[in-house]
C-alpha cells in the first residue's frame, strides 16, 4: 500500500471512529468493493472487546422484517441508543444495487444522527455478500453504534451465514409461510435465539405457533445436553405494522443478551465459536483472492475448461493435482514477485 | 487409495453404468459424504459430451416445485426417456436429513426403474450441498438418464448456485409471493431461461405476470448486445395441481433445449462457462479441503481465535499473512508428507 493510500485509511479510520456519516459511507463502499483498503480500515478499527450487541433477523420475503426493523429502531432510540442498521439485498440486472423499495419505510429516522441505514447489495461474488455484510457492521460497531440490526432478504444458506455471526438471531415467520414442514425446509430453525410470529391476527397463527412451539421441544429433547441455564428459544407474536407485539420482542432480545453476558465463559465460548467460523471462511476467500492476485488464475481456469470439453481430463483429477501442487510448493514465482513488487507485497501482509 | 479401495470404485463405477440403483444410491452416498471414493468415481464416470439435459428447478416454498417435477416427469416418462431427479433440500436439526414430506407425491413413479428420486440433504457444511448435487447429477449423467431434474427449496445464492449448473433453469414463482419488488429481491431473475406463474388462478396472478414481464423487457433493454437469435425467456402460466400448463412449460423448455443445440459454437460457450465457474469454486473448496488433510488447519484457527479474543491481532491481518505464507511457501511439510505417505497423496491425485 503507497503512503498516501495508508493516509486515506487513518483517514477514513479517524472519521468513522468520529462516526462521521460521509466518512462511514465511504468506508462502507471500500467493504462492499472488498479493496485492500477496506481490509486494511477493518485491520485498525476492529475492536475484540466487541461493544456492540448485533441482532441478526431473517425470514421469506413479505415476513414484515422491514416493518420490525422499523419498530426496533424507534424504541432504541427511545432508549438513547445508536443504531446502525444493515439491509443485506440481493442485486439485480435490473437495480444494478440494492432495492431500496423497503428502505422508504424507514425514513421515519433518515434525519436521526445516531442512526445509520445502509442497503447492501450481492455484487455477484460468492458468499461475498455475507462476508461484507459482517465485515460492514464491524465498522459500525468501531463508529460506536450500541446495536447493529442486521436484515436479511430470504432465507438460505447465504442469509443464515449474516445472521449466525450476530448475537442474537431472530427468525421471523408468517401464517402464509405455510405448515411445519415448509418450516423445517427452511432449515434454519436450529440458528433462531428467537422465534417471532407476524401478521399473527391471519389465519394459521395459531398452528404455526403450535408447529414452532412443538419443533422447539422436539429440538430440545434431541439436544438434551444436561447444560443448566440454557437458552429456551421464546415464540413472540407481532403485528409489526400495528406496532403490536414489539414490546415483548425487544424484551426478548434483551433478556437473550443479558443470558449471554450473564455468564463470562459463556460469552467468551460463543464468541469464540462465531470467530473460528469466519477465521475459516475467510480463509477460504482468501486464499481464492490470492491466486488471483498473484498468479494467473483466470489464465488456469480458461485453459483447464478447453482441456474438458475436449475430453482431457475431468474437472475433479484437474482441480485436485493443482491443489496438491499449490498446497506443497505454493504459487510458483510467488515469493520472488512478493520481494519485487514492495506494494502489491506490502498489501498481503498489512 | 488403497487397491481395495480403487476396486471398490470401479466396481460402484460399473454398476453405475448399468444403472444399478443401489450401486447409484451407494455412489449418491459417497458424493454426499464428500469422500475421496466419491470424487475418485466421479473422475472415472465424467462425461465431457454432456448427453443429458439438466433442468433445475427453484422458486419460494410452497410454490409447487414438486409437484411441477412430478408432472414433468410424468411427460418425460410418455416419451420413453429416462429421468432422474434430485430434490435439493436443506437438513433439520429434527430430521438429520432431507424432508420426505413433498417426496410422498413423487410415489406415482416410485416403481418406474427410469425414474430415480434422490433427496439430498445439506450437511452443514458451507456451499457443500450446492457442489454435491450438481457431482450427483453427473453421476445420474453417467448412469444413462436422459433429463435430470434438479428442485431445490427457496430461493438464494446457494439454490442459485446448483440451479446455474443445469442447462435451463426455470423460475417457479406464485401470487402471494408477492409484489415485483419481492420478485426482484429474490434476485434471481437474471438466471432465469423459463419462467412459471404457478397457481395461476390465484388473486393476483394477472398482476405478478404482467410485473415479470415487465422486468423481462427493462432486463432485455439493459442488456440489449445486438446479438441475433437471442433466447427470450417464456413466462407460463399453471396450476400443477390440476396439471394445467405444464404441457405449455415442457414444450418452452424443449425450446430453450432446441436454442442451445442449434447452435454448436453458442452451446459450447455456453457449457465453457459452467465449467470455468464450477472449476473456481472446486478450487476454493478443496484448497480448504486440503488444509485440513495436509495440515493442522484447525489447530491455526483454534490458536488465531485465542489471540483475536486477547486483542493480539484483528483476523483480517493475521488471515492475510496465512495466506501469504501459503500462497509463498505451500504448506510447511506437505511435500515431504506427501512422499512419505503414499496412500494419502495418491489420494490427491488420482
Amino acid at each position: 500500500m503507497t503512503p498516501s493510500a495508508l493516509e486515506a485509511v487513518e483517514e477514513i479510520a479517524s472519521r468513522v471512529r468520529n462516526r462521521d456519516r460521509r466518512g462511514l459511507a465511504r468506508g462502507l463502499s471500500w467493504i462492499e468493493d472488498r479493496t485492500p483498503a477496506g481490509r486494511a480500515l477493518l485491520d485498525r478499527l476492529y475492536r475484540a472487546d466487541h461493544p456492540a450487541h448485533r441482532v441478526g433477523i431473517t425470514g421469506p420475503p413479505g415476513s414484515g422484517k422491514s416493518t420490525i426493523v422499523n419498530e426496533l429502531t424507534r424504541r432504541l432510540r427511545a432508549r438513547g441508543a445508536a443504531v446502525g442498521i444493515l439491509a443485506v439485498d440481493p442485486s439485480s440486472p435490473f437495480t444494478g444495487g440494492a432495492i431500496l423499495g423497503d428502505r422508504i419505510r424507514m425514513q421515519d429516522h433518515s434525519s436521526d444522527p445516531d442512526v445509520f441505514i445502509r442497503s447492501m447489495a450481492s455484487r455477484g461474488s460468492l458468499g461475498g455478500l455475507a462476508a461484507a455484510s459482517i465485515e460492514a457492521s464491524e465498522l459500525l460497531e468501531a463508529a460506536g453504534f450500541d446495536w447493529i440490526l442486521l436484515e436479511t432478504v430470504g432465507v438460505g444458506q447465504s442469509e443464515m451465514e449474516v445472521v449466525e455471526a450476530a448475537d442474537t438471531t431472530v427468525l421471523v415467520l408468517v401464517p402464509e409461510s405455510g405448515d411445519a414442514v415448509q418450516v423445517m425446509k427452511a432449515g434454519v430453525m436450529e440458528g433462531g435465539d428467537v422465534f417471532v410470529i407476524n401478521k399473527y391476527d391471519r389465519e394459521g397463527g395459531d398452528r404455526l405457533e403450535k408447529e414452532v412451539s412443538l419443533m422447539l421441544e422436539l429440538s430440545r429433547e434431541l439436544n438434551a445436553t444436561g447444560v443448566a441455564d440454557r437458552w429456551e428459544p421464546p415464540i413472540c407474536r407481532t403485528v409489526a405494522l400495528r406496532a403490536d407485539g414489539i414490546d415483548a420482542l425487544l424484551e426478548a432480545i434483551d433478556r437473550h443478551r443479558a443470558h449471554l453476558e450473564r455468564d463470562p465463559e459463556r460469552r467468551r465460548e460463543v464468541r469464540s465459536r462465531k470467530i473460528a467460523r469466519r477465521l475459516r471462511t475467510q480463509l477460504r476467500d482468501r486464499l481464492v483472492g490470492g491466486l488471483v492476485r498473484r498468479w494467473d488464475l483466470e489464465g488456469w481456469v480458461a485453459e483447464t475448461t478447453a482441456r474438458i470439453q475436449e475430453g482431457k481430463g475431468s474437472p475433479y483429477a484437474l482441480v485436485d493435482s493443482l491443489v496438491a501442487r499449490l498446497l506443497e510448493e505454493g504459487v510458483p514465482g510467488a515469493r520472488d514477485d512478493a520481494r519485487r513488487s514492495e506494494g502489491r507485497g506490502a498489501e498481503e501482509r498489512p
